[in-house]
């Protein structure tokens, strides 16, 4: 690696000579960030217990040559001359958003103080550890402290890395670029709207679907055949992937053809491991997807965590759950777990996937109430950052909100306030996401189904081709080049709606519940 | 990380200081030098096949991190100031060999040009696909060019590291650092003088052992377990390691709590993966005890190769096919192999892990004849090294030496001279280390014998604990600070002799086959 460029230096290169260097720089760290993600793999794969300090030494020092490639000045002023150069204007698209998003994402980055970029790491990590006993114990007091300090850390940095944004936007700006509070608020209400009387009306329903058959003992080898074969039908390339064990499923990329994702297994309850599979393969479909030759680069990157769930979730619930797929792998899965299945239908297994069960923890929630957690959380994070609420009120807004939504209050914080380790880790304005993810699944498969007219056929046959080729041309393709509205706008032919989602579990677990 | 060295600044630093950032730098690198071993780690168990091009990347970035912090010109000042100061004579023996070997290290390879770097290793590389094509067609033609480059380089490389040593030492030096090719030759002559007629007794001996009880079937998760309890019982610790599956088994440490080791299973033949497991656990124990404090410095580096090996070989060998490992060993087997071995007794297990048998394939050589593969290697590279043999002339001076030490010739080249990688990776001083190692380990546990003189009662008993104790205290705990011969001399009192290796096999190996 040469360092040629220095401030005189770059005004007289030419904006081609300049953009290739800014890609090769933005390449090199791609690379680190790529060894950064290696670590991270083995650490929650495989990693013996005893390692983790020096593992500690080693991600911090990939980290730390990472942060010096991606903020040197030099970088800074080519990128600033490259996004005054015609280039920024004339490329092709690719060109163009690559400038303009290696400008952005620089100057965000130096904005931040290195004070409190070091405060902040050291900080989320203590909290993380104060969070792990304050559950334990169900002690909110444990992680009060930590948690206002974690917040106070987020408002300095929400107001330096985009002074020009609302605190929660700015915050928002880190998963899900372009995304603004108001509108998402506002979609979110006339989502519970919905779906607070849709899991009241199942919850009195006369008729009730059982997942009882989804009880039984699937052997562990045999599951491990079964969801590696149903990953690969929806076209999960294990040339270019693998995957593996963990307590908390994954996807992480440590390569143009590395895409890792995990999954944990429960031989008492198989959807388990079916649908942590294929939502962590929905996840590394859209990994493998993405353009290759621009790897490293803004249009090889994801648009967002929304559009990223989006995926995730489409593949899960909106193939994984539909009776189309069923019919297809309802006689794989009774071959893979005779013992298990042989005196039960496809309707029956359809039957049992959509079941609708009220839980006070959000990642063992059903496809309905899910949303419900997720928007409890979106409202009482951004309240917090906008000064309306106080960090040692969470707890009573949480249990007031819950019940509201719910019918009934979590018996202890640690089923409540106390269960998610994001805002200990400083994830705050990520919580969204999760929902956006499902409202944009549910349009694009609305999209989706009127360009393939006969998906459901394909799907009952197993022929899951044409909808990830769909998927590839029209979102993946697309990497970072447009935000996630107006992708899913482009791509589906009308602005965002969260009436799609609405319209998708009315649909599919209405008539399951026998309501009218 | 600050750089604040320069040659004017470091005159002004005391010894202690410069010593100081000396380590922090070397630690620095060990850091990197540990993230390159995670990454090979991964690439040989676990990574996408496609994934391979771009490993090559991070790979190579690390690399070149790595080979700049580790050649700074900064630090050959540092250190050269550092080993003229008086700390280098009246500092700790850990501070003076650190300072030492620093030194040693930095001067070796900053006389190396970049440029002969750079080719070795892409030469290497092609060398080693050109071997593979080779012995699959059996074509000594086809890898023939490409030993003649790698030879070159090799003899360039020894003028240029080492001018004070002969250049067949010079290589060594990389490996079994003070070895000196006269003694090693001598001391191999007088092995192959006991050895060559010992395997011509055994194959003419009317008395025979079989290891057809060892060829029953094992099934694949009872290997698992009993090989881990294995492990685990010889003082393993699996809360710094760990266990995984590959073709060619290795030992990898990719950090002071992190030793990984592998293995290979054949479920119709048990020694493949328990010797195997106790070859790579007998490095494991080795580097697991080598001073953590010392991690990344020469205190806490391993002595040579030839000492590693002594470490796999004494608990591979010496303990694992002793007697008295097995009156603990065999009941435990027994319990993992129910169907196989219920009608086998110990002593039916003790004669079959004792056959004989020369085979062409060094990696499936039995104990006795495996030395005499080396020493035919270490005989031939020598000769090519020193330019009395030919490239051209390799295969011939093979098969000669073949049927004098073995009583026949290979058929084929490909079972012959084009068997081992070793020579196209630019390993050339590498193989005599395997059979020092079995010297070493001979006169080793000879020694363990002498201090600990209850010490088959413990074996028998499955109590390893004070062998352990042993060579952690005499030979892990020494690190580099003693080179391999003084080190073998001081721990057993004696100059290193091969007579213990002849009287280990001649003792175990004469009563199994009846010889007198």
């Amino acid at each position: 690696m040469k360092h040629t460029a220095s401030s005189s230096d770059t005004s007289t290169q030419s904006p081609t000579a300049l953009f290739d260097q800014a890609c090769t720089t933005a390449r090199e760290a791609a690379v680190l960030a790529s060894v950064e993600a290696a670590l991270g793999w083995d650490e929650r794969t495989g990693m013996p217990p005893k390692a983790a300090d020096y593992r500690g030494e080693q991600a911090a020092a990939i980290a730390g040559l990472l942060h010096a490639k991606r903020t040197a000045p030099a970088r800074g002023e080519a990128l600033a001359e490259l996004a005054a150069s015609p280039l920024a204007t004339e490329g092709s698209p690719q060109v163009r958003a690559a400038i303009r998003l290696m400008a952005h994402d620089y100057e965000k980055q130096a904005r931040l103080p290195v004070r409190l970029v070091t405060e902040m790491a050291k900080t989320t990590v203590d909290a993380q550890q104060a969070w792990a006993v304050a559950r334990a114990k169900s002690s909110w007091a444990t992680l009060a402290p930590w948690l206002e300090k974690v917040f106070a850390l987020k408002r300095e940095q929400a107001a330096c890395q985009r002074p020009d944004l609302d605190p929660y936007d700015s915050l928002l700006d880190d998963y899900e670029p372009g995304g603004r509070w108001p509108v998402i608020a506002e979609r979110f209400t006339h989502l519970r709207d919905a779906i607070v009387p849709l899991v009241r009306a199942c919850g009195e329903a006369s008729r009730r679907p059982t997942d009882a058959i989804m009880r039984r003992h699937f052997p562990l080898h045999d599951q491990q055949r079964f969801v590696r074969t149903v990953a690969e039908r929806i076209g999960f390339d294990f040339q270019r992937g693998r995957l593996d064990t963990t307590d908390h499923p994954f996807c992480s990329t440590l390569g143009p053809d590395d895409c890792r994702i995990t999954t944990r297994w429960d031989e008492a309850y198989l959807p388990t491991a079916l649908f942590g599979v294929l939502h962590e393969a929905g996840h590394g479909l859209y990994e493998q997807g993405l353009p290759r030759e621009w790897f490293g680069l803004p249009p090889g990157e994801a648009a967002s965590l929304g559009i990223h769930e989006s995926q995730s979730r489409l593949w899960e619930n909106l193939v994984g759950r539909s009776p189309e797929f069923w019919e297809w792998c309802f006689p794989v899965a009774r071959e893979a777990f005779p013992a298990a299945l042989t005196d039960t239908t496809a309707a029956d297994v359809q039957a049992a996937l959509l079941v609708v069960e009220p839980s006070f923890i959000r990642v063992e929630a059903d496809e309905v109430t899910y949303n419900l957690h997720v928007m409890l959380r979106f409202d009482l994070e951004r309240a917090v950052v906008h000064g309306d609420l106080s960090v040692a009120d969470l707890p009573a807004a949480w249990n007031e909100r819950f019940e509201n939504d719910f019918g009934r209050r979590p018996p202890t914080d640690a089923e409540g306030v106390l269960q998610d380790i994001h805002w200990s880790a400083g994830l705050i304005g990520y919580f969204p996401t999760y929902t956006l993810g499902n409202v944009f699944a549910a349009q694009l498969m609305a999209a989706a189904t009127r360009a393939i007219p006969n998906l459901g056929q394909q799907m009952a046959a197993g022929q899951l081709g044409d909808l990830l080729g769909w998927l590839r041309k029209t979102v993946h393709a697309a990497g970072r080049m447009q935000e996630s509205e107006p992708l899913v706008e482009r791509v589906t032919g009308e602005p965002v709606s969260e009436r799609w989602l609405v319209e998708s579990l009315t649909r599919r677990y209405g008539p399951a519940y026998g309501l009218s």
